[in-house]
């Protein structure tokens, strides 16, 4: 098969959150022409070089709990939110109804107050345990791919934050996990859940929230086992974007940070299932943690999240950063951040998607520490800072070709 | 000799400002050790096995207009800008008159309005040719040296802006500068006699200032020449430190900046040289070429810079960035940096001397790379990200002892 | 005639603008209930008795250098400054085209450089004097009247901002200037003859810009002889309606302002015309006189005010003011406003009109002392405290009906 | 006895925190003319005809229940927050050292845990019943009037803020609450103990805080009867100031507030206690009932308060306040304050003791509705525009003497 006809799918759990309505979008904006991938890392002119597919291969499925289409997640966030212009979205209709088509309710499994409420009643299929629910999800995956005749899938949670997950010695190993699995004694959260069955299906694994995902020592053996790459966690798009390249500046300026307060408002759903405490957790766990690591000495930091409904998908971020310098000076740097939530996520997908595909061309299984710019908490690499992330990145793009 | 009973001369022009006031009362206070080195990029753990020169070796020096003292610099910057607490300076009083008694009027040649302004009549001495002018302060430089028996000197421009001066032919090499300067028919900016004069001598020579200084090509053969590391120009302490780390960050993203817009207010005397256009020019153009280089292209950009005499040393950086990210969204990054420019430069000033001073002593003659990460306009290193410049001095540094 | 059959005429000068387009889009979908009057100032509930016109009797004209027309303006915003919804547009375009056809060229007599840059060539008829540039606006004017059978016409000067213009002797009296005018040896700014052209018709005047228009003494007096209210200058949007409630809270609490710095960044017409120095100090004029007034001294000040196209309508202003508390010590309040102009302005055109066109029937004539609260630089009110004009407009409308 | 030999006593509950501390250093430093009145309403020039006390007429005593002192109050706020120069402590200390020996430990009933926690032990007497509370702390404080001969004293209430208490049947009429008290069957706040202390011994009673203090019918119907001025509740200083007038701002534009989300942080004594969640109740609930009251309806809000160790007594309040204007468009304005609470807070404790003792002479009893404008929760006075509130003081104090 020549390379000018690979099909590529990109299932989307939570396909009708704003990030995936704009991922949705995009790529069928993008296919069409209809505007430059502005905002897509794997469109610069310095990866131009790279086997990417382009957007014209790429078949969209996903998962989501309520009923909608992806038309009209973007006509929401357009609502509320005062973006995406009206032409585009009535050029690309067509093809949204046509992925919309294969978007599934997907599976419930003991799920959490705020998402029950999310979710339309009688719609979900609702699995007795965690076996029934993976074979279930493999499946619809499954079915996916053969119905488009597709060369590759990746699987991207796009899904509202989880719960804190603590992992316990059952998944230390895959054979440990299966054990307990195959017992009934384990629990896995639903992102888990997900992930299991694209790994073990041999689909690339994409997580951008803070849920447990692909990221156990069990689920990266049977990554690796299976040849599938997979990338977390928590994508970086505002203010630990910030973080990560201002921190590394106070550290190579020896200037101690005394406190770094971060306040994020944002009016989307997103914010209402933060609103949660429980799903908070979460969220503030992985936005935290940089300072530490890149200063190497633990400022007092504050993060808040607040739903402010009236923002919709526009997250404004406020840091106050007070610093010591010379003589026991104190000064401040403050930030704000006013960026659409959807409109940063959504070519970040495309941009994951891409690069796991890749990967999995390449025959690179496991933890795709390439990725590691792209996320908050970088799976397997402990280094913060953007600048040294991105180096990795065209380090690892720079090799001409396949690996195998 | 003993590598521990060296001794070294920080040679100030422009003594009495914030800045050398501060750096003269940091050295003393360092080597007392009554505070920590916070601050310094040279004393960050990862350079403690580099031999730079302790702050017990130092003995300061150097050039000013006015007639003033150390002592009353630093007291005139805590009352203006409530920074430097009364006890430091009690302590370190005897040092900084000791200092004082280095300090010379130097020597004035054409000098423009706002410069003229700041003399006190009758001090400083007015030289009749360039020649004349370079000869004189070599003088002093050298009978500096020659009292303390120091091993090694380094000068340091910390006078205020000059306006831009463009090179002639007569300044491409150093046989045609000393040939015109022989006939008397070139002109150079009071800022170049100095670098001269110190260059010639065998000095290291460091510009804080975006004066033109070292910056000629005939002066960089004479520093090759005389086996002298020269580095400059333009401290970056503030909003451009900022920019090169932030323009990368939107680099990387692919999000485009259609936007950047600076607005700073400041109240010490280099707010008020400033305030003569001509003066400014040179600055806003340091200021302003970051961002073309980073990028690779030019977005609209505006910098301001105005003296608002109540903020004292205290500098408030205001910048409004705004870029488009995917499907045409325009976003928006507001910054606020309010920092005391003294307190932020004067520990660079020490940086740069050590590393200056370790680098003659490495035999490495011109330009200086390794510094590129200090400066606004870095000698020589077209790359403004801060990231790839602090990782030249890293490396620099890693480098275990002398070359030659 | 009973009330309910009124008609009255809006006649913007300056009308394909972003705040001519607002306002007659804003009119069209106020009379068809498509948006509540949020922003209208006479629509608060305080004032629901008052006989005001109600957007249905409004008939549209003005006149505009460029061809153009409302729904291009509109339209032109709505891609610039992403405000205004299509649907609004779509529902409101008949009506929009009815009025477009109202508008007419105008008459230039010496424009300077950044105004003729606007002017399609050829398009606007060229007077000789100024006596018969006053008559063909006048002709203009009253041939709208009669064609629409209006019972009032309000004149709104919306057009880009004039440079300074000092008034001389000839300006004095209406006498005066009237023989000065038959003779030819007087100039009167652009917007002055439309003035004078409105008023000697009997048609109310409120001048929205920093522009000269209504204010010269003669004018005032020639307002008073044909029973005309005039109003003015210069809108109160954004940071100076700011100023004029923090200004009045700094003095209340007896804290002393040192410095306040505005730095506004814009990227409409307005700013490109702003870009014209000769333009820019009417507008910082005005701006800046406030402060003395409400405070009792005068704090440092500076008004900066910049194009940037990629703002479109969008108007950011920061705002850096820096006072002194108890025992000496330095406070900062810092405000970032971000509204869009035309938005912002549009609903008070609406209320100025309503509320020139009740005062004419009112028979109050000359300058309308209870518009004080929407202007910069009220004329005949001294002062700008917000809440003290406010309640000379609620005075001036607690008044039961017409006086004479 | 003549007007100028008169002596008033200052008494602060909670005498040594950063507002205690200042007070009475600023009282001694406005005796001895080193500062001039900046920050004190009562100094403004319009209010110079005011028979208000001179700083050299006031003693100060209090109560804290720590062990400290008046010169360790303000040498600690110099050390944390950088105010209040060396040499005014210096000419004043030999003041407050004689003002400390009037300070006692005070009375403990009942205290919270954050509260126990400041408690030096074994220092402060504990009162078994709140009668007996009530009889010690009155005893204190006739004590205090005796032994310096005062005419008049004011007692303040600076200390910490406690939880909410919501007042029962027992507190609406004074002989309810006295027979309640007999029984011992009633609770009262400390705030409150101290209160009715004050007030039946005929001492004026202010309350800085938002503890309940005197805000109880039956406290108020004690002051009546002892011809005692009582105000309160809850010194504004910043984020609500801001807020009273920028709220009436949106109001008479009828600019429809979406949200407004108020972020505050500092890092006095005052945040650890508000760091309690009960005692942070009380402040949240002052700090929100304004929009409500002065916009006509109950935007989306939001007010945090967080405890940052190295901000000191600074505190940095932002502001982000969401609009809706014309056609549906939203706007937004942020504000960040950066002040000083203590040297904030001190001039307004002075101004609001000498407005007591001056209403106290002119024999008004009760609620002073004229200090409305102090208050984030003004007693008695419905408004909270600013300047309205101060039109009260205005008023007020142009009544030109005693009413009896």
């Amino acid at each position: 098969m020549s390379v000018s006809e690979r099909r590529v799918g990109l299932w989307l759990v939570g396909a009708y959150g704003g990030v995936g309505g704009t991922t949705a979008l995009g790529l069928a904006a993008l296919a069409r022409g209809l505007h430059t991938p502005v905002g897509l890392v794997t469109a610069l002119p310095e990866f131009a070089h790279v086997d990417f597919d382009a957007p014209t291969r790429f078949v969209v499925g996903g998962h989501d709990i309520r009923q909608s289409s992806f038309a009209a997640a973007v006509r929401e966030l357009h609502a509320a939110s005062n973006v995406i212009d009206g032409s585009t979205l009535q050029v690309c209709k067509e093809q949204l109804d046509e992925w919309t088509a294969n978007v599934l309710p997907g599976v419930l499994f003991r799920p959490n107050g705020a998402i029950t409420a999310l979710a339309d009643r009688g719609h979900a299929v609702r699995a007795e345990t965690p076996v029934d629910a993976i074979e279930l999800v493999q499946q619809e995956l499954k079915a996916f791919a053969a119905a488009h005749q597709l060369d590759q899938v990746v699987v991207v949670n796009a899904a509202s934050t989880e719960p804190p997950f603590d992992p316990t010695d059952d998944h230390r190993t895959l054979a440990g996990l299966q054990a307990a699995l195959k017992r009934n004694t384990v629990s896995l959260p639903t992102s888990s859940l997900y992930a299991y069955a694209a790994i073990e299906a041999g689909f690339a694994y994409v997580n951008l929230t803070p849920s447990r995902g692909a990221s156990l020592p069990a689920l990266e053996e049977l990554a690796k086992l299976r040849g599938v790459p997979i990338a977390g966690q928590d994508l970086k798009t505002g203010e630990t974007l910030l973080k990560s390249v201002l921190a590394p500046m106070f550290a190579r300026r020896n200037l101690r940070v005394l406190s770094w307060v971060g306040h994020n408002i944002l009016g989307n759903r997103d914010g209402q299932v933060l609103a949660d405490p429980a799903n908070k957790a979460s969220k503030v766990r992985t936005k935290d943690a940089l300072l530490a690591e890149v200063l190497g000495y633990k400022p007092q930091s504050l993060v808040s999240i607040e739903y402010v409904e009236s923002l919709g998908d526009w997250k404004t971020a406020w840091d106050h950063v007070h610093f010591e310098g010379f003589l026991g000076t104190k000064m401040t740097l403050q930030l704000t951040w006013q960026g659409c939530d959807s409109i940063l996520a959504a070519p970040l997908v495309i941009d994951l998607a891409r690069l796991a595909l890749l990967a999995q061309r390449r025959g690179d299984a496991g933890t795709l520490h390439a990725a590691a710019c792209f996320f908050k908490s970088p799976a397997g690499v402990p280094d913060h800072d953007l600048g040294k992330q991105f180096a990795m990145l065209e380090e690892y793009l720079a090799d001409p070709g396949p690996r195998s």
